[in-house]
């Protein structure tokens, strides 16, 4: 072990649950409660009365003043990284690695900054940047993957909006565009995530901001985290009507598998980002809606019973799958869209995190053959 | 704060410093005996008496014998990454932006799979592709950033060597291609440093391995971090004679910048990176070499007199700048070819992570005002 370690086996949980990092005027979770807010604001509350525009200023700039800056031209993305785009798509098909790779070109385009080389306007104004990119290139890499043309963005259209409009290839109807900015507003931020940590961890050294966002994204594809949004829809799919519901769930959680879509790393009472999307998904209907709804309660029920104690609840993923699917969304982009939120979320605390200039570096513990043993020679 | 965390302010120690993350069988950093190693053996001693196959069988295989697989072929990359590295290059020019797009396609080309959806041969396969192609990519990126055209890997040659000659285009002399040989051994891996712990925290979500190193690539270009070995060979540059050292020391001192090259996280006494490289250094020779010593003494006696008790020395970055000129490398390609060794040591920590199936997911204290408060209507 390092000489200069703390923490004795056991005494530091294990994944760092619940150890303190920093502080932050960002947001936070209280599990218990089953709340989360933006700053001094129920999250919730915000994407029932909010645009996206609005929670992306709150979080960047700490206001719910729209964003005093133009963001609509910002979306369009320089002819340099356009020209790389079907070069990626063509390399593969996988839409979070795909995106990692176009906004590192993004970054080198427009100028590759250390964190603590650059001030605070200047980083602010690549955080914006970077989020406006993010869902151009983000439609444009699905189209392409395809065989599509891309979309150019619509400077007329609200965020979300054009983000569905650039995806479908077709503008949005008012209530999806809506339904799914209530889902992107709620997924900004929340708390001390994995992929969050990840960003800071990265800002900590100084590094500039793409580098920091690259980290987050492949952090956020992890099935662990936000990989798995479409996988709960799956689920909907193999139950297929509500009375298979118990023998299916049974069947799976007694054969030691994981039911997708339940469960959560803070939450021991119902997800309210759960709560606030099964409320869209009811109000925009359907026979899918109504079958969630009643596996929903199917899944707690056998849950409790078969794994009492554990206070498994559905989680953000569950009814996220049902409305993006409703909106017209591909299942492929649910952990995109996913990722053209929570970028914002991200570059808040990469903001944040820039101004302390102290380097993230915990300590592992060696457990292996005691060292120096002497090297043989070939 | 979130009602589940733990550690009062003051109980963890800023930036997580010495708080014990996980085990590890990979090695360790002894910082007050000024003492590090790669499994059970001393990583200067490795670097003294092996190749760098043997340590990159070492890290990944847990064992000094050779990679029993031919990596020679696997340093050829495929034409859908080749077609896409002109416009990578063509986007900006910083080499360590351009690695972590590079990387992504590679990825995507190879197919991206969670780490959770793979077995232990699948990962290593990847991570023995990855470690290969890294050296080409990097200088195929470095030379269409130039003008230049790429130099194809040749397979007769080992793998340090074969890297320098794609760089330049000239096979290597043997006392060259040993240095640097030499110096990317010694940097395979050391603890738990920022760059290893981000891949950890992104392995630990599921992600797939090239996820994982493209975090790490982020976290290492940063200054506070891997960014800065050029620095230190511009402060010789600037100070330019042994005689004017003192002068120029004590104004950047006391003008309170920091002297790049000395000081770090863990070493309290001599780094033994920079002992290796001072000798590497000293048998290459050379005006330059005699330079570094000199200055490298000055320093240590300014920093002792005007920052008594912190105890600063010369870090790898000191002499691994001298070295890498001293063997045709450019100073651009430093921090890369920093990058090119330590991808051998993420993999092996994404390895070690992948079969714990704990997210990493700390927490942090919000401060902000209190929560909620109402959302007004627009």
């Amino acid at each position: 072990m390092a000489d200069t370690a703390i923490g004795a086996p056991g005494m530091i949980p294990r994944g760092l649950a619940g150890v303190v990092v920093t502080d932050t005027e960002i947001g936070d979770v209280r599990g218990r409660e089953g709340f989360y807010h933006y700053r001094q604001y129920s999250a919730t509350d915000l994407a029932e009365r909010r645009t996206f525009e609005d929670v992306w200023a709150l979080l960047i700039d700490g206001t719910l003043d729209p964003l005093a800056d133009d963001v609509a031209p910002l979306r369009h993305i320089p002819a340099a990284v356009g020209k790389v785009l079907p070069d990626i798509a063509a390399a593969g098909d996988d839409p979070m690695s795909a995106l990692r790779a176009a906004l590192a070109v993004a970054g080198l385009e427009a100028g590759v900054r250390p964190l603590y080389d650059t001030d605070p306007p200047a980083r602010r104004r690549d955080a914006i940047l970077l989020c406006a990119q993010t869902p151009t290139l983000l439609a444009a890499l699905y189209r392409l993957q395809r065989g599509l043309e891309p979309v150019a963005p619509r400077d007329d259209l609200a965020h979300v909006a054009n983000y569905l409009y650039m995806v479908t290839g077709t503008e949005p109807a008012p209530e999806a565009a809506r339904a799914v900015e209530q889902y992107m507003i709620s997924t900004v931020d929340h708390g001390f995530n994995a992929s969050t940590f990840t960003a800071r961890v990265i800002a900590s050294t100084g590094a500039d901001l793409f580098s920091c966002i690259g980290g987050a994204l492949g952090a956020l594809s992890g099935p662990l985290h936000g990989g798995a949004p479409s996988r709960a829809l799956d689920l909907l799919d193999a139950i297929g009507s509500a009375d298979r519901a118990d023998s299916y769930l049974r069947e799976r959680v007694l054969a030691g598998e994981r039911i997708m879509g339940f469960g959560h790393a803070v939450y021991r009472t119902e997800d309210p980002r759960s709560r606030l999307l099964k409320g869209i998904a009811r109000s925009l209907g359907g026979d899918l809606v109504d079958l969630a709804v009643a596996v929903e309660q199917r899944v707690v029920d056998v849950l409790a019973e078969l794994k009492p104690g554990r206070e498994l609840y559905a989680n953000v993923e569950y009814y996220a799958g049902v409305v993006m699917h409703l909106c017209g969304l591909p299942r492929e982009m649910f952990t995109p869209t996913f990722a053209a939120s929570r970028v914002v979320g991200w570059c808040a605390n990469v903001l944040e995190q820039a101004v302390d200039s102290k380097i993230i570096r915990p300590a592992a513990r060696y457990v292996g053959p005691a060292a120096p043993q002497p090297v043989p020679l070939r």
